[in-house]
C-alpha cells in the first residue's frame, strides 16, 4: 500500500459513510467545497496551493487488490462492499482558485461535484494536501513581503513533519515567492533551485576552520560560501578570506545577526570583496526577518527552516471540506460556532484603479455579478484540465501578491442571493 | 524516486560535504548524537520515538540510478561523485533510547557511528523522522496524562502536515498511549485500532436526521455511535435514541461540551441506556480536555484532531543531530546559544524507592556509573538488531509514564567526566 497515494489514506467514517450510500443507492450528485473559516493569528491574507497534487490524488484514485484484502478481513464492512469499492474512481467535476492565488476566510478555493460516495471519499486527502500546502504558501507569502529583494530559501526538511510535508513545503514556498530550497529532492521532484554548501560538523570535522574552508573552496570554487559561525564568526569571516581568495559569500547562523552582519560586512568590503554576500540562518522567523530588514542589516538572503515548513508561528488552518449540495438540495451546517453557507457559490474580485484588490462578493453560482470570478474548472469527469506549472502559479503568485489592498481588514462580501439561499435552507431544515 | 525511501531526501549541503570528504579520503569514523535541547513550552518531558522508521531508512539507504543521474545532470558535483555515490550504504553501528522512553533536553536519544559520509548523509531524514514521531508521542502522552481512563483517538490526518505526518501521528499517538486512530491506512500499516462513523454530511445528505440514524444503525448496528450536532444537540440525542433501539453511543463535536455531555446523559440514562458512550470532539486540545475531565464532564471517549497531529502549541522540537567526535577527536560547536557537550554520551537514570525516576546523569561512555543505562544498540555493521514492536514499545511508554516524577523540575546532571572532556575539547579548538 502506497502511503502517499492509498484509498486508505482517508478516516474510517468515509468508509462506513460509503457502504450505507451503496446500501441506500445514495449516489445522486453531491456539491462540496473547501475554505478556511478565518484566518490564523499573524495572517492578512491566505494563498492557494496544493490543488495539482489534490488532483493528482482524485484522477489516480483507487483501491489497490491489497487494500481491499484489507477491507474485507476487517470485520467492519458488509460482504461485497469491496466488491464495490473496486470499481470505485473518480468521475466528478472540479471548480477551484489556480494555485497562488490570494483568498479570504469563507470564500471558497476548491468546489468537488460528483456522485456522493466519489466526493465524501476525496475529502479527507484533499484537504490534508491542500490544507499543508496554502497554510505553507501563507506563511511563505508574508516572509516574502516581509524581505524585499533579498533572496530566501527553504531551509526546513529536517523539522518539518515527515518527509512529504518537507517536500511539500519546498513546492509550495517557491511557489509563494521564495528562491529555492536546500532540499536535494525537490529539484529533480518539481525543478525547484537547491542551494546549500556546508554545516558546522563539515568545519568541526577538520583540525582548524582555514583548513575546512579551503578544502570547501577547491572543491566547489563557484560555491564557496562559508558557514563562519561554528566557533567564533568575527574570526571566521577573515579565516574565509584568507582561506579562499575567490570567497563567494559567508553564511551566519547564530549570535546578532544585525552586529554580526555589519562587522563582517565592514570585514568583507575591507578586503575588497563587497561582491561577496552574506547568508543569514538560524531560528529565523518573520518578525526576526522583518526587523534585520527594516534596521537595514547588510544580509543579502536568508535561510528559513522550521518556522518556515511547520508555519510555527501560526501551525494550521481552519480549513474544511462541507456539503453544500445533495441530489439538487441546498444544504449547510448550523453547529455552534461552525454555520456554513449554503450552495455552490463564486468569489468575485473587484480592483481599485491602481489594480488593487478592492473587495470580494460571494454569490450563489448563477448569480452573474461584475468583478472577476476566481474559480474555475480544473477536471471534468475525472479528467484533469491543462493547468498552470509551478513557474506560471509563482509568477501568478508574486503579481497576486503585488495587488494586495493597503488596508489591514479587507471587505468580503455576502451577495443578497447567497444570503437568501442560506434563509431558505434554514427555514426547509428546522421545520422537517 | 521514491518520496519517502529517496537517498536525496536530505539538504544539498550533506551532498556537497560528502564531494569534500570523498576527495580528501575523510573517511575515518564519525560520531553524531541527536538530543534535544530545550523542553518547548506547555511540555515536561519528551518521548523517544521515531526509531523504526529511521533504522528503516539507514538500512535501505542507496542512491538509485534516476537519482545518480539527476546529481551527474546538476551541475553541482565533481565527474565520479555519482560512482562514488552508487556505492555507499550505511554500514555503521547505531545506539539509541528504545522508543516510548521518556528523556530530557540534552540527553543523547540516537547516536551514530559510521565512516563520516555514512553518518552526515543520514541527518536530515534521520532527524526528520524522529523529531516528528518525537513531537507527536511527547505530545500524546500529555493528552494521555490529562485524560486518565478515557478513550483517546487521533482525528487528525486531514490537517496534519501531508500523509507521512498524518501516518506516523497515528503510530506515535498510539505508542504514547491513544487507543487508535481514524486514518484507516494506519490499521493495515502498523496494526492499530481504527474507529469512525459518520460525519456531518452524512445527516446533511438526508432528509433528517432521523432517517441518517436509522439508516446507519441499520448498516452497522455494531457500531452505531451517532454525531447528534449537526442541527441541535439535545435534539440529535433524542433523534438517536428514537432511531436507534440498538444504539452503542453519540458524538459531540461542537457547543459547551461540558453542559451537553451532561444533558445528553440525563437524555441517554432517562432512556435507560446507561452503557450508551458519550464521544467528544472538535478543536480539543490538552487544556481543555483537562478541564472536561477535572470538571467531571460524563464524556467517555475524546477525539484529538489537529492539535495532535500538529502538536499545535509546540510544533517543533529543538532537535539537532551533532558531530560529537571525529576519527577519534572529540569536538564541540560553540556557537553562542547552541554549545553542546562533546564526545559519545550515556545516560544512567536513577530511580526513588516507588520507582520513580528521581534523576539522570550524563557522562561519557566507558565512564561507569550507577543507575540504568538508556541507551543501547539497535544496529550493527549496518544490520538492524530485533526491536520491540509497536505493542511493546507502548507498554514501554505507559509504564514510563507511571513512573514520572512527581517535581516539576526534573534533575539531569553532567558528570565530572564529560565536563572535563568538553574543557579539554575547548581548550584544544581554542588554542589552534
Amino acid at each position: 500500500m502506497n502511503p502517499l497515494t492509498s484509498a486508505l489514506l482517508t478516516d474510517l467514517y468515509q468508509l462506513t459513510m460509503l457502504q450505507v450510500y451503496f446500501d441506500r443507492g445514495m449516489t445522486a450528485t453531491a456539491v462540496f467545497e473547501l475554505f478556511v473559516r478565518k484566518l490564523p493569528p499573524g495572517r492578512r491574507f491566505l494563498v492557494a496551493a496544493g490543488l495539482a497534487q489534490a488532483l493528482e490524488f482524485a484522477a489516480g484514485l483507487r483501491f489497490t487488490a491489497e487494500e481491499l484484502d484489507w477491507i474485507e478481513r476487517s470485520g467492519i464492512f458488509r460482504t461485497g462492499f469491496a466488491e464495490r469499492l473496486a470499481r470505485l474512481r473518480f468521475t466528478g467535476a472540479i471548480e477551484a482558485m489556480p494555485e497562488g492565488t490570494v483568498f479570504y476566510p469563507n470564500e471558497p478555493i476548491v468546489r468537488v461535484v460528483a456522485p456522493l460516495p466519489e466526493a465524501q471519499l476525496l475529502e479527507t486527502r484533499l484537504l490534508n494536501l491542500v490544507h499543508f500546502q496554502t497554510l505553507v504558501a501563507t506563511k511563505a507569502a508574508h516572509l516574502r513581503l516581509a524581505a524585499p529583494g533579498k533572496r530566501l530559501i527553504d531551509f526546513g526538511l529536517r523539522r518539518a513533519h515527515g518527509a512529504e510535508a518537507g517536500l511539500l513545503a519546498a513546492r509550495a514556498s517557491y511557489l509563494a515567492g521564495f528562491d529555492g530550497t536546500a532540499t536535494a529532492l525537490a529539484g529533480p521532484l518539481f525543478g525547484i533551485p537547491v542551494f546549500g554548501t556546508m554545516a558546522h560538523s563539515f568545519v568541526q570535522a577538520h583540525e582548524t576552520e582555514a583548513e575546512a574552508f579551503a578544502r570547501f573552496a577547491e572543491t566547489f570554487p563557484e560555491r564557496a560560501v562559508m558557514l563562519i559561525d561554528t566557533y567564533d564568526t568575527v574570526a571566521g569571516a577573515r579565516a574565509a578570506l584568507a582561506a579562499c581568495p575567490g570567497l563567494k559569500g559567508v553564511r551566519l547562523d547564530s549570535g546578532d545577526l544585525d552586529a554580526l552582519s555589519r562587522e563582517v560586512r565592514r570585514i568583507l568590503d575591507a578586503a575588497g570583496r563587497r561582491d561577496a554576500t552574506i547568508f543569514a540562518s538560524g531560528n529565523l522567523d518573520e518578525e526576526r526577518v522583518r526587523a534585520l530588514v527594516s534596521a537595514g542589516a547588510p544580509i543579502d538572503a536568508f535561510g528559513i527552516g522550521t518556522a518556515l515548513t511547520t508555519s510555527a508561528d501560526a501551525p494550521y488552518l481552519d480549513a474544511v471540506y462541507k456539503l453544500q449540495e445533495y441530489d439538487g438540495r441546498a444544504c449547510r451546517k448550523r453547529s455552534t460556532g461552525k454555520a456554513t453557507w449554503p450552495g455552490r457559490k463564486q468569489v468575485y474580485r473587484h480592483y481599485d484603479a491602481d489594480g488593487a484588490f478592492a473587495r470580494d462578493v460571494v454569490t450563489v453560482v448563477g448569480d452573474s455579478q461584475p468583478g472577476e470570478p476566481l474559480l474555475a474548472p480544473v477536471m471534468r469527469e475525472g479528467e484533469r484540465l491543462p493547468q498552470p506549472d509551478l513557474a506560471e502559479a509563482r509568477a501568478h503568485c508574486l503579481s497576486q501578491l503585488a495587488r494586495l489592498p493597503k488596508a489591514l481588514a479587507y471587505p468580503v462580501e455576502i451577495a443578497p442571493a447567497l444570503a437568501a439561499l442560506a434563509e431558505e435552507v434554514d427555514r426547509r431544515t428546522l421545520t422537517t
